[in-house]
């Protein structure tokens, strides 16, 4: 079952994968770089014995593409065997590190998460419950969490909210995800999101909620929506698919231009693009077909092909977009190079005009909460003006959702974190730290 | 140049590629079992040492998956060193292979192409290119062949022109492939298509076309324009994105039927739902989504999961579905069983009527001419009306395509293929003796 | 360089190896389960950036045979990076790891030697070596060990001297190394023992002894010189060669039998049988031919062949053996099923008689102090005689060298540990735990 | 049984190994670059079904060693399927390449031993056998055969009785195999060798013998003796162990020297060394030691090692050698680069002098007949006299056996091909296409 749901969950993250079995004896770990579907064989499967599991995949961030971070995390302490599995990213994971290690600890991984498992080894507290409570008091940030014991699973998502967390029920067990759609594989049914600050303990006497932390203003990530969970999922709520359709209507309101097709940018762009092109009466055509063999280990060639690095992935049909006003619809801009391959090759095979439509504001800052944006001063709309942009990306018109209009899309009563597009970060950030992902990479 | 082609082309064959190399000096060859994009690593790319080459994806057929059944074969004979890539199915493979066998000839594979190579190995012509002509005057039924030698390349198209192949235009140097999409991504022009019985001879002196052959009917596979180009491709003429649009605007006008969305079947059946939608004034929406992650190794639970197979690979987005007249569109039914899983799985989302239309006729018998479809008793529509599979695969209407709307679409001027949906079969074939490919794997 | 001395050593342990490399910038590492010449392709050493390193082979003990126990291990801490490559066994590892454990320390692997690294992150030391210093007062057993440190490296040696541990010289460069047949390879120049209690400091500025520990009695481990080392090696101030034939001389003298033959065991009984047949006058022979080809996937057939086991690794010279009385030679028994195992290939051959010789006396305890030996249950000379092993492995004779013989071999002045032998062992062991590594694989 | 017999031959060739399984349903083949325990998996063996096998280990010549070039073959002609492992060397090989590539064959190796498969297809002869006969009547050269088809598997050994074939029993089951060592490890009675010429048809109904070849003297490879077979195999009638032995008293007569000790060259020197030290008595001493843990992929390393690639495999033992007399005994010299690295490695541990012994005459002339040398310019003894090879490899002095010794040894009644020895080849070779191995790769 964990293996099924990681599959459902593998656009979250393909640079590693790892699940975590347990029952009253033991448990066992498997983890490994690369794709659910290559990493577990029969083998490994079986090796993982126990009557409940957690999993998780993982995706690259600069510098700690390694086994050794690879999650789920199994470790051994003084209460016991215990495992974890966390979405999200933490602020003061830095400075955590740094006074754990001065008062002894030893870590064995970059990564953040490692944190919370020595903040509750060293708890007092007399539960392991209350060790957690514990330890997630002093962390800051983006967290959903599921640790595992030999008896019970605990989910905690962290007080704003940022990542999503679902709970599911199945024959009775009950499961919980990042999204709905590894519900769906599995046959489970949605019951309802983990609250934010809910911390839930499920073990054999059933299901346990608690809210141990001080409340805080829901702070649910926006980005999910516009970009990162799949359109078949329930995400805080709300339907991706139809989120995204409204997205596409109200960027046509906003940004209407006369041409002849519509042309989603797949695959993220498919949905917003039907959104348009229903509310513009303008026909929508798939004109970028993508090639879903491409891997990760492609071998790029060294002579120089026109657009090459994305005609691995995209092509346009010719036949549609040859003489035509094109509209292309996307999620987000982010470096604006890829877009410029795009708009080019489009333009190339013909079209007389290319409107770029992106269904979400200028991606101005970096997220500090779990999504893999890069740094500011590669983000091209941190520091030029829409104009300059659709410039440097060749279009003809360039037209962004406004935060307005997205914030409507997602129906949010102020309950969404924005920052990347509103710089309004709920938790102040250390902006010369980076990510902390990096910190920890940097040698001492 | 020929690995970027085989890359756009993967979707033709995932079970095996490979490609061989040729200069004055010799040639080389890397096959392996797999995908594209996992077969070559750098080290293999750079052992294929040469000024041009050929390659080849193929897809698996029972029996027969092999790395010694890989193409391109390379062969030694008294002509020198000759390497073959086969798009294809020959008729008279068994017998051919049985005489040749009694004149001493030695198969290594249990492939039909291999015949090719040894009538080409024993004709008593003067050049190379008559024991060409001489090899493919004996041999019936269905090819595109590209022949490699040490200072040529020679493109053939059978008299019927099953496959295709077309010609393109790469900064002076020609290029052969099956669908210009491979010339899109290397950024080659698209010149013509080989015709039907064309001899094509690349060399340092040029281009030189012959047509060696009786003229025949032409048969282009319409199949190929159903489900198995890619929309982004010119096949036989036709954008193929256009004309699975007019399907779909056919299929509509064929079988209306009043609902609430019209539904695609990814990927297959995206752009005739489109014509669909269009041409109904039902919105169009994508209530099913694609996992593109499967791989083939994936490990199938013991467990009973609902639509399990299906759901790997798609999943229905239920706040699209419930509660809606649903119409979904798909290329084509073979045995019904995934259809059935598709209808059941959204009805169970809580769709109120389920209505399948199939932008092409019911498939009633199998090909011997190249398409990898099962033998007839296992084609639904071999034996059932359509009521019948209607019923089996659950869904409140079905509706399929008229062959004559099909022939439109494609704008048939009597040059196309249909024997699968007609039964009328351009070249006879022994049907006891199944596909040639199986014959050969019978233990003697 | 560590790579060369790592396959030198790889006799002592073909579970899994690594390497940490280390400069001012920082430290990397790689490890994996095999052999050294599997495990380091070109890709991975040259991953490995530094101007100095430290190696590890490690031999499998029951249960904790996971790529996570693969030394060296690499760690941060307050106090920096640091690595470190464990020869030997801790006997109060379980009993710190549970104090350590109570502290809120987070262990990551089942190895007794982590315990070492968690105490020396906890040490309120001022500087390293005080630190290490430190954490190695409170360990008890046996222990040859390297860290290394970005800017130097540390050797120690138990006080009582367990574990041999030699320094080396190459170009102005100091190496170490358990032992000196990796010095040969890599061209450097053996220029001492570390001396058992030493703490060697090696940086920039040269070569720093300490003596920081209470002084202890020496106990070297005699079987280094009965079976583990290579006999090429210094170990111990004595050529392993010399000693081992000085053993089959005196095994010659304790057990005389009259018969036509001498053979030794491959390849752990050679010397001795040399020294037995100089000394007996009995003629050399090789007799017995050993398969190198073996690894450990080897598959075992179902079907019941004769004495197959020993037999993948050993055969017997028929025209040698036939119609002799035959003297074999070993370094010892464990279980004695492996002596049967030959005794009755040699038999079958048509030995007129058995003679078995073993150049050490019973192995009547398991070792606690780094020498992978069975538990005691498990070696047939702790509940049974001499007469009785004779009875079971079938031979007409079997002659142990005393344990006086063997320490006059060895030229032992009292330094040496024969605890496997004599039952005195150095340092007091809780014989219930049994091992320490088992006891951390016991799930808690 | 197949799988072990290969392992007991692994030392006969190293770079692929394959087995093809039949039974009366068909063939099965399992073929790879690698060592046999690497190669064969469970899985693979679990898919050689069959009751019969046939199985091969390959050496590697240069330019040939490829996947396709692996043995056994496994064919499909108008007799069947029939599968070949080839021991040995065909002389006419590229002229009969070269005529039946002219009448139409196609060849898919490099390998000479497909000439024989071709051979077998084109005959006219009514039964198999009669075309297997016709076929090797074509054939000059050296060749030890087993043929398997559906029912029945085929021995042949070529007139001259070039390479070994020996017969087994177990069980009442007939079993062939290049030497007695893998009946040993199978638990195989040896029942007599195949004799020269000798055509053995075993099948359901039994064994059967023909002598369909004109009789040629028998000519028997003496290097198997001197260094190809293992020392526990019987050969040619003769124990190798026994073999070696009397060349090393024989030498130690030829060429005795003042000396304190007598060192093989492990593992190829030992057996000879021993008798050597006996005849001269002078103390055997085991003053190289082996590192067996030695593969093929080995890195080595950039900088500058004294005697590098020779340490990787042997190391000296320094106690034994310093202020010693040393005499070195080793099979052969090929190139001599080996033992001038060996005999400086042994003077720079300190030795006072040393002689080098060679169990055989100088290597003058390369071996046509299947035993993998290197081409005559390439043998230092093909144009130096032993005076110049002594000073070449840095020795005190230098003996080989004499031809008239080693005939003596192998007790040879004019049965032996010592052509690498005397220049004297049974079989005129055309010297100018060199191997024939080399010749197919030649590109046309």
């Amino acid at each position: 079952m964990a293996y099924l749901g990681l599959h459902a969950l593998q656009h979250r993250g393909q640079e590693s994968a790892g699940i975590v079995a347990a029952n009253t004896r033991g448990m066992t770990q498997e983890r490994d770089m690369g794709l659910v579907a290559d990493i577990f064989t029969e083998d490994r499967l079986a090796r993982l014995k126990g009557r409940h599991a957690i999993g998780h995949t993982r995706y690259s961030t600069a510098g700690s593409s390694q086994l050794i971070n690879a999650q789920p995390f199994l470790i051994d302490c003084h209460r016991g065997k215990m495992a974890v599995a966390h979405n999200g990213n933490l602020l003061n994971a830095a400075a955590l590190r740094l006074e754990l290690e001065r008062q002894g600890s030893i870590f064995s991984t970059s990564s953040d998460s490692e944190v919370i498992l020595h903040l509750v080894a060293r708890s007092s507290a007399r539960t392991l419950e209350g060790a957690l409570v514990d330890a997630l008091s002093r962390v800051e940030g983006a967290y959903s969490l599921v640790f595992l014991m030999r008896d019970r699973l605990i989910a905690v998502r962290d007080p704003h909210g940022f990542r999503p967390l679902s709970l599911g029920k199945l024959d009775g067990a009950m499961v919980v995800a990042s999204e709905t759609c590894a519900f769906d594989l599995i046959g489970a049914r949605f019951v309802r999101d983990v609250a934010p600050g809910e911390f839930l303990i499920i073990d054999s006497s059933g299901l346990r909620s608690e809210q141990p932390f001080p409340p805080q203003p829901t702070r649910q990530c926006i980005f999910e929506h516009v970009y990162f969970s799949r359109p078949d999922s329930m995400v805080f709520g709300r339907s991706v698919n139809q989120v995204r359709r409204k997205m596409g209507v109200a960027l046509a309101r906003e940004h209407p231009v006369p041409a002849d097709i519509v042309v989603p940018v797949p695959d993220s762009g498919l949905v917003a693009a039907l959104g348009f092109a229903g509310e513009s009466g303008i026909p929508f055509e798939f004109g970028l077909v993508r090639n879903h063999y491409v891997g990760r280990t492609f071998i790029e060639p060294k002579q120089e092909i026109r657009h090459f690095g994305v005609k691995l992935k995209l092509n346009a049909v010719a036949a549609l977009i040859k003489g035509k006003r094109v509209i292309l619809v996307d999620d987000s801009i982010v470096r604006g190079t890829t877009s410029r391959k795009i708009v080019t090759m489009v333009r190339d095979l013909g079209a007389r005009e290319v409107h770029m439509r992106i269904s979400s504001p200028p991606t101005t800052g970096p997220c500090y909460y779990g999504v893999d944006t890069p740094r500011r001063d590669d983000l091209i709309a941190s520091a030029h003006s829409v104009e300059e942009i659709r410039a440097f990306i060749r279009a003809d018109s360039l037209g962004y959702l406004s935060l307005e209009g997205l914030r409507k899309a997602v129906d949010d009563g102020d309950t969404f974190c924005a920052a990347c597009f509103d710089d309004n970060y709920p938790i102040a950030v250390n902006q010369r730290a980076g990510t902390q992902a990096n910190l920890f990479d940097i040698p001492r």
